[in-house]
C-alpha cells in the first residue's frame, strides 16, 4: 500500500514544511469556529489508548476527529479496533520498504492530506525520525508508562519494578527525536505496592493512561497547553 | 575533636566489624524490650530533617533516642538545634584531616561506642566511603528531594525544574556507596505547578520530607523493613 505524495514529500525542503506549516496555521485561525480537531493516532499493538480516546470522543469528552490510525504490525488488535470504530488506517510492514525514510515520507503525505494537526503516539514500538518530527515538532506527543526522564525506553515498567521505586507512573511529553526525551506535558503517579508484579502494575499504570491522555489532547485541542523551550505550560480552564 | 577509639577502627579487619555486628544483634533480641532504638543523625545545613525527627520524638510520634549529630559543617544551624534539643554533636572540618578515612574512622568509632542502631542522613552534602558504608549497610539511610533515580545528585530540584518534569518528590533509601543509588524504602510524590519555583517547589519537598522522614525510621524501629537485595519490602501495620 503507498499513498499518494511520496515524491513531494520526499523531494521537498523543509522550508517549504516550515512556510506550509505557518500558512495552516493562519489558515486555521480563520476557520477556528467551524473546522474540526484533526488528530492521527500511530499504535502498534493492542491500542488500549486509542481505545480510550476513541470513548473519549464517543462520549463527548473530546471534541476532535481521529482522522486516521497508522500502524506498522498489520495483524495487531489495533487495526481491528480502528476498523470497529470507522477510522480510516493506514497499516504497512517496514521490512516491505528498503528504508525507514519510505514509509516515514508516506505517512507524512497522509497526514499533509488529511490536514491532521496533531500526531498521537498510543504505542507505537519505533522510534521517529526527522522525517517526521520536524513537520510537526509541538503537534506530536506520545504516552510513556513511567515518570520521565526515569525508566525511558522498552520495558519501563519492568524497569521500575527491578529498580524498586514505590512510585512510578505516565508521562505525556512532545516528541523530539529522542528516546523519550522530549518536553513534558503531564504526568500521573502510580503507587508500586509489595506484591506488585508486572500485570498488577501495568492494569494501574494503562489505567492511569486512559485518564491522562485524552485529558491532555483535550488540553492541547482547546489551544490551553504552550510549549515554551524545554518547560510546558498548562493554562488553567 | 578527635573521637577515641580511631586506631582501633582504622585497623580492625571488615570481618570483626561483622563479628560484632552479629553478637550485637543478637544482645539487642535479648534487651529489646528495653533497650531504646538509638539513632545518629549526619547534616551539614539548616537541619530541618534533623528538627523533623526531633519534633516526631518529642510529640510521641517516634520511639526513638537521637544519640548523636554528626556534622561536616561546625557553624551551620544544624549544631544550634543539636544543642537546644540537648542532642551531643560530633562536629569537624573535613580541611583539618589529611583524608576522609581519618574522619570516617572517628565517626564510626563514636557510632560504636554509643551503638547505634541507624544512621540517619539528613542533608550531609558528602560522599560516604565504605569505612561507614560497609558496617552500617542495611543501617544507614538517607533522604533525597527527587523521586529517585531521576534526578540523583546536588541541585535535584533545580534539575526538575529545568527538566520540566510535573511529578517530583522525595525518596528516602538505604546508601549503599553510589551517589544517591541504593535500594528504595519510600517515595512520596510532590506536584510541579506553573510558576513554581526553586524556592516555591523546596517548601513542598521538604513539607513532604519531614512527613516523610521520621515515618519510615519508625518503620524501621518496629522491624518492618525488609531488605531484599535491590527491593524493599514494608510490612503493613
Amino acid at each position: 500500500m503507498k499513498a499518494d505524495g511520496i515524491d513531494e514529500a520526499l523531494t521537498a525542503p523543509r522550508e517549504e514544511f516550515a512556510a506550509g506549516k505557518k500558512a495552516k496555521e493562519e489558515s486555521l485561525a480563520a476557520k477556528e469556529s467551524t473546522r474540526p480537531f484533526r488528530i492521527a493516532v500511530f499504535a502498534s499493538g493492542t491500542g488500549s489508548n486509542f481505545q480510550a480516546i476513541v470513548d473519549a470522543v464517543r462520549e463527548d469528552c473530546l471534541d476532535v476527529r481521529i482522522e486516521l490510525l497508522v500502524c506498522d504490525r498489520p495483524q495487531s488488535q489495533v487495526v481491528e479496533r480502528a476498523s470497529q470504530a470507522g477510522v480510516p488506517a493506514f497499516t504497512f510492514r517496514p521490512k516491505d520498504y528498503d528504508a525507514k525514510e519510505q514509509y516515514e515520507s508516506e505517512i507524512l503525505s497522509l497526514l499533509k492530506a488529511k490536514e491532521i494537526d496533531l500526531v498521537v503516539l498510543a504505542g507505537y514500538m519505533r522510534m521517529i525520525t526527522d522525517i517526521l518530527v520536524k513537520p510537526y515538532y509541538g503537534r506530536m506527543i506520545n504516552i510513556h508508562p513511567s515518570l520521565l526522564p526515569a525508566f525511558p525506553g522498552v520495558n519501563a515498567i519492568r524497569q521500575a519494578l527491578e529498580h524498586g521505586v514505590k512510585i512510578t507512573g505516565a508521562t505525556v511529553h512532545y516528541v523530539d527525536g529522542g528516546m523519550d526525551s522530549g518536553p513534558i506535558i503531564a504526568q500521573a503517579p502510580v503507587e508500586i505496592r509489595d506484591g506488585d508484579t508486572e500485570e498488577t502494575l501495568s492494569i494501574k499504570i494503562h489505567a492511569a493512561e486512559h485518564k491522562l491522555y485524552p485529558k491532555v489532547i483535550r488540553w492541547i485541542r482547546e489551544g490551553r497547553v504552550l510549549l515554551e523551550g524545554r518547560n510546558v505550560r498548562v493554562l488553567q480552564d
